[in-house]
């Protein structure tokens, strides 16, 4: 794909526009356009003067022993929405994807969902428990866990109500509160599967419940033909321990399911016959259908993709190149191909997609955009592997009604008006 | 290789070791053994006490809206190595290998190496330059460099002195110390062709000299062809901005090169038509060779392997089942093999390599052991896809001598006491 990529020296500005030319992206603070200005007194082709940090000793190493990012970038950061919980306890902060690039998450970013808030556990004293329809129930410390077999694998996780407000014509201003409620990170743990076996599970049994440590004691039921697929019981995210908002010591993951399925604090697994038709899955996380209906046990986040720049908040200071680049990702399987338009719908290209390409994982996608200056409408439309392609808003809401929270994967839309300007707009 | 996994059951302490069984390494703390006590009083096949966090309302989301990790991993961290340099600004603080997971290093604790101190950058004042044999000097902001098309790419970065204790008999204690000058990560930016493209190359010019905004104002040479194939300019490191230790807002990356060249701050590329022998590549990194001569311009760090648990330092305190990991990683492109001895190299059986294989990256592998409770020596051996072999360190000898500090690659060796202690010796 080569040959897509656009000749250097396209990204110049226009003759008729001299000025510095940039997105408003990347940096948290406001000083970007008085920076322009300042760029342009270098801009001979000269060396600018030297500057203080150059001529002055740094800091000596360990001036961090775990270190932060810079402070100018203050504002990536996880937010929260305002009023969309009852308490902060149990509510949600949203991953800044706007500021991010590829395809891992960082840990000190990725989303952060509670029910009863974030507990603190003693790795010394926690356990997890097996138990039920097995042979030999269970109980382990974190050190029994951590001398079995361990495998690593990059997966996405999504909160099931991630661009849940969408559903009724609410377009929030940014991608980090549409889309906000995924991460992806290099999980580490014991497959599920071997945990189970050394149990030993009864040949009656088909649900595993997970629970939680945290004072919600948040229990989920797991089909086990899928826990015997590819669950994993994580205590690793990107090459350390898991975060405490993430589980620590030790989480369950479910790859390509809502996020809520993948509990955090894993405490006990008990194997059993029936589903348990718990809280929150039979009062939360169910689907509301047209005609008061709803649908129970919808686990999988269907393919799914967003562009996360140019996107709404941001400002496009100039016309001529720019890269358009998203996030892809299916619950299903690997990314197959994304496409992009720029005018709402009618016209597409397909992008590039960053290798490897993992499976259940966020995917990075690319693809050059000239801008004219005049008024855009951004979309990307994702198709995994197995041929499922993301529908518009129309097509989801002409079959789920407009009544539901969970699972929305619909096409997004970004406005960019002749101002620059980007803005979420709902085309149907 | 799922035949190779052995069976769950295995895991269980013998039944003449009844007591909890476990390797230290996981956790920061001492705690280990008291808490392997406490775990006893629990052993019934009966849900342990429920404990004070799942009875309680944990903390709210955004108590940290840039998180850390958990309280009880404070000892993964960054170490300096007391007495190796003159001062704190031209030290180095190494990797924790031992505690990582995967293969993706952490940014909070990617190991830092400073030739003048870290300094801090204003990503807004900050200039990329590119001149000399080109045929349009530029002067580039960060918005210039954020806006060219971008790729994200997994590699690692290994300071050429890595493991350069060893040469002398040294045998530093832990795997941290030892070769914890080494981390992984995704990285984002702009290759380095797009942006001499854009300022077109003289054809004449047969090098880039790079130079940083620290106070060393630090400049290595790179081929210009080396420039031209996966050179890339980064601004991400694992999703979000560098970190400050790690050059931001800009470095250049040289993948499989030894790190010095992957200049940090990154303001200057000068194209030439010879090299340029600056500081760092005529007094300093340069291989020291048998009769006095030295060796210049050694730039790709060869396949090279080691063991991270159980390393240096740790105790096993049981017998039976333990999973051996380690990372294996080469400088000309992927790790096609790993083989593992648990006797000093007289059998070796091969490893389970975590996908996808990366090129010019950590590459994580994991083999099964059974501990009969004996003396025992760990190796492991990495053979890369242009078939070279990881040498022994008497192999490298009698090439290199004894008196280099740069590039030791050899096979590395944790003795196993039968009191379980693990220790660095040197088998040549």
């Amino acid at each position: 794909m080569a040959d897509r990529v656009p000749t250097p020296g396209r990204i110049r500005p226009a003759p008729e526009a001299p000025r510095r030319s940039f997105l408003k992206r990347a940096f948290a603070g406001g000083a970007a356009l008085a920076a322009g200005r300042a760029a342009a007194q270098d801009d001979a082709n000269l060396p600018p003067n030297v500057p203080a940090w150059t001529r002055s000793l740094g800091a000596p190493v360990l001036a961090s022993p775990y270190g932060m990012p810079s402070k100018h970038e203050a504002g990536v950061r996880r937010r929260e929405s305002p009023g969309l919980t009852r308490t902060p306890h149990s509510s949600v902060a949203f991953t800044p994807l706007q500021s991010l690039f590829g395809i891992i998450t960082p840990s000190g970013v990725h989303f952060e969902r509670h029910h009863a808030g974030m507990p603190e556990v003693d790795p010394h004293q926690h356990r997890l428990i097996v138990h039920g329809m097995v042979r030999e129930p269970r109980i382990y410390t974190m050190d029994d866990i951590l001398r079995f077999p361990s495998v690593s694998r990059v997966h996405f996780i999504e909160c099931g109500a991630n661009t849940g407000m969408e559903w009724a014509n609410v377009a929030v201003p940014t991608v980090q509160y549409s889309h906000g409620m995924i991460g992806c990170s290099e999980w580490t743990g014991v497959l599920l599967s071997t945990l189970l076996a050394e149990a030993g599970v009864d040949p009656k049994a088909a649900f595993v419940l997970a629970e939680g440590a945290d004072g919600a004691a948040l229990t989920r039921t797991i089909p086990l033909a899928m826990a015997l697929d590819d669950v994993m019981v994580c205590y690793g995210q990107n090459g350390e321990m898991l975060r405490p908002e993430q589980g620590y010591p030790l989480r369950l993951l479910v790859p390509g399911v809502q996020g809520v399925s993948s509990v955090k604090w894993l405490r006990r697994l008990k194997l059993g016959d029936t589903p348990w038709n718990t809280r929150e899955e039979s009062l939360h996380y169910v689907d509301l259908m047209p005609g008061g209906k709803h649908r129970q046990y919808t686990w999988i986040q269907e393919a799914k993709s967003v562009i996360t720049s140019p996107s709404g908040g941001q400002v496009i200071l100039d016309r001529g190149f720019h890269e358009i680049t998203g996030l892809a990702w299916s619950g299903r399987g690997k990314v197959r191909r994304v496409d992009v338009s720029t005018d709402g719908g009618r016209n597409w290209r397909t992008a590039k997609l960053q290798e490897p390409i993992h499976t259940k994982s966020l995917t990075r996608f690319r693809i050059d955009w000239r801008w004219d200056g005049g008024p855009a409408l951004l979309q990307s439309r994702v198709i995994d592997e197995t041929g499922y392609v993301q529908p518009t808003t129309g097509q989801l809401r002409a079959v789920r009604g407009t009544r539901s929270i969970y699972h929305n994967n619909a096409i997004h839309t970004w406005r960019v008006a002749a101002t620059g300007e980007v803005s979420n707009v709902q085309l149907l």
